[in-house]
């Protein structure tokens, strides 16, 4: 617990109104998307400028007080749990989007920004912000950074990290850091706009976030293909890869998902489906029909029964808006919902389909599968009740025997939901010990106090001590 | 200077074939393309081998033997000009493609592949591997990885760290550090991949590289526009992005430029011309021939007088192979060439230009000015000879008038060719002290003694002794 001097120093920096220390307060932060144990911190502060940001880094530093950031919580590998000696800082109050530059096509925004804030404000100028995680309506661009989030259109436009251009963050010493630049090519100094993406808050805390944009695409075109087996379905998946055709959109859902999606949102799909493909091609209006044509006839040849094509806007938005609930769809099957990312090289998928549904049997569990299957990154969701400890011990086996199979296939434990707290066990497995030994040297350098959200990606060494 | 101990134990690991001590072979390894003073290293070692690398990596952590690798040293700002105390480590025989995967479309690469050994071997497969430097018939992509390397084709495409999906390294230890994956989505651990990415020899010895690859595009076209001013082609530039069309290639050449090259290649090139600008649309043949049609009237709206479209592929040749031997045609002009690339905002290009004719005419030097305008990222070559020392002190003060501009126009000092030992005392005034010293930091921790490519990128400190 931090003392009622640092509690007092906080609110001279953020003022009262924007400093919470409550036990009911930090329920609130205690938590995030993740399956773990909650810890509550000593306090929550709400900066609204730079200048308080950086105080509040520099005191934290002084006394060695352990920050973790927190944009809206969404966080699937416990980033954004904090330490309970700890303060969370909410990236709330820095929600400006700074600039939007049409003419060299990039934003610079606060790393409070919502995501679908931003994209629809760059869309109203005909522009594109392609990053879309599953949360983007709620979730923030600073915490999509930290992450360095994926989502549906991976396979096309790429994650996070192929947008950020270059960012201004303090380090743990509070010196204002920054790197990269306003133009599409720098090569000056090193890629630390590169090493800060995906970094999780653990080697610096962010205060502004360039952000390349690119042209809208002019056309689109929303399809769902019904299968009759999940293999047809992930074959056609490595089927369009293979004819080289590379659609914004290549999403599953197996029949458990399915299910649950209609149940939660009465949207029409068919429930006795073993599997669909939500697929979207887009760009120019002629390149869209041709792809579009191509891809219903690869479905087709691959066994779907039936394909349906988005007529209108209308029909399109109704397919994503399905898709998009499926993890609250699922959520509300179970009490406790584990959703994992193992991605695999994507002509793996069939593979990886196979080995889910052997796990699902082996451990006698349930798992709904579905995700971005056009990049291979599956989201394997396994519904459970964590009181159930016999179960949840069958579950924590699942999840390693899905890590061990996704690295057999050529994979890594995590597409987009990063290392954090829940896979920093597991980081060595995939990545050996030399890389985490070369990970812990360069973190403990950066943040030699270790109070940069202590623990996430490379777990706790001995030298680690707070 | 290395003992005789060391020598002998180098043969060891490579053979006494592999491995070069006397003084006229250290010229050879003494210099690269930039102006900068040569230094003769020890010795120089060919490793046939991973297992010969990661020996000789750890013989020189043991006995504190600075290493600078080098590929085929065209690097433009001295990166790979080696430490007199210690070796220069020679790729060459690591030149193996150890796997093109068509389905999962990624190649993995030893460091001493000829860049254009890999693009023409995955071209035969319908794939793409955009990234062009100019140096891309003889460099190798262990030193485009190294340098974060560019080209003609960043507008579009984006540059070399766009394609690095992971990367195995020796760290200055002699660890063999394993990071990213064959995967296109990747949220383990830290970006290592991004921060080695451009990082110059500093933090890692490559030993393999896995690259993305894209399908190959289908159509192309390419086209010469003719301008009585270069105010109206570089205005041109800004136009054809403002209407949100992205050429593969959009490059320019200056009338001193275009001179230079007809006189060296007799190309047929308009000599009388102020500006040319040379441009390529790639893509689906449609979209190739709208966007052909729609650059083709911005240019004249513009006010080219002429426009040139290539009608056969041996047209096309023609037009790149005269703007790649730019370079070559200018260097024939005087003793000395200095070829910089500061970078602003693609929208700056015309202030940018109208500055290196104010700077040329101020310091009463030669400029000559071609380019990846597309991209902002312009080559201001300065012609000139060093042994005039009065005119070179000249050429030294324009090179910071074009440093300083570039960063009033909200550019960065360097767009491709890396910050090296040339740009080092300057980084600083781009990034800030805090930028540099927690890149110091970072590298202290990697490399305690200082052995890996010693000087570049951060300079030296009181703290750096080898």
């Amino acid at each position: 617990m931090i003392n009622q001097s640092i509690i007092k120093a906080l609110k001279n920096i953020v003022g009262p109104e924007h400093l919470l220390s409550e036990k009911e307060d930090m329920y609130t932060y205690s938590y995030d998307a993740a399956v773990l144990t909650p810890r509550m911190p000593s306090a929550a502060v709400m900066p609204a400028s730079t200048e308080e940001l950086g105080r509040i880094v520099s005191l934290c530093h002084e006394n060695c007080i352990p920050i973790t950031v927190r944009g809206s919580g969404t966080n699937l590998s416990g980033g954004t749990i904090p330490e309970t000696s700890g303060i969370v800082l909410l990236t709330g109050l820095l929600n400006k989007i700074i600039e939007i530059n049409e003419q060299d096509m990039y934003a610079v925004v606060q790393p409070g920004v919502v995501t679908a804030t931003l994209a629809a404000a760059v869309e109203q100028k005909g522009l594109f912000y392609p990053p879309d995680p599953g949360s983007q309506l709620v979730s923030t661009l600073g915490g999509n950074v930290a992450e360095n989030a994926g989502g549906l259109r991976g396979l096309k436009y790429g994650v996070t990290k192929d947008y950020v251009m270059g960012l201004h963050f303090f380090d743990a010493r509070g010196n204002y850091v920054k790197t990269g630049s306003r133009t599409v090519k720098c090569a000056t100094g090193y890629n630390l706009t590169g090493l800060m993406t995906g970094s999780e808050g653990t080697l610096g805390i962010l205060d502004e976030i360039i952000l390349k944009l690119i042209p809208a695409p002019i056309a689109r075109q929303s399809m769902v293909a019904v299968y009759d087996t999940i293999e047809q379905a992930s074959e056609t998946v490595a089927g369009i890869i293979a004819a080289r055709i590379i659609p914004a959109t290549l999403e599953i859902l197996d029949n458990f998902t399915i299910r649950a999606v209609e149940d939660y949102s009465r949207v029409g799909l068919p429930i006795d489906a073993a599997a669909l493909l939500l697929i979207e091609v887009d760009g120019h209006p002629v390149v869209v029909k041709e792809d579009g044509e191509k891809v219903e006839a690869l479905c087709r040849k691959m066994g779907a029964k039936e394909i349906k094509v988005a007529e209108t806007e209308k029909e399109r938005d109704k397919i994503w808006a399905a898709r998009r609930s499926a993890l609250s769809a699922l959520a509300k099957l179970k009490p406790t919902l584990v959703l994992e990312d193992a991605t695999v090289p994507r002509s793996k998928i069939p593979d990886m389909v196979l080995a889910l549904q052997q796990i699902a049997s082996e451990f006698n569990i349930d798992i709904g599968t579905f995700g971005h299957a056009g990049d291979g990154n599956l989201h394997p969701t396994i519904l459970t009740d964590r009181r159930n400890t016999e179960e949840f011990k069958r579950v924590e086996e699942a999840i390693e025997a899905i890590f061990d199979k996704a690295l057999t296939l050529g994979g890594t434990l995590s597409g987009e939901h990063g290392t954090g707290l829940a896979k920093a066990p597991f980081l060595e497995k995939e990545a050996g010990f030399s890389s985490v030994l070369f990970s812990r040297q360069l973190r403990r350098a950066l943040d030699p106090q270790n109070i940069l959200n202590p623990g996430k990606i490379t777990g706790l060494s001995e030298e680690d001590s707070i």
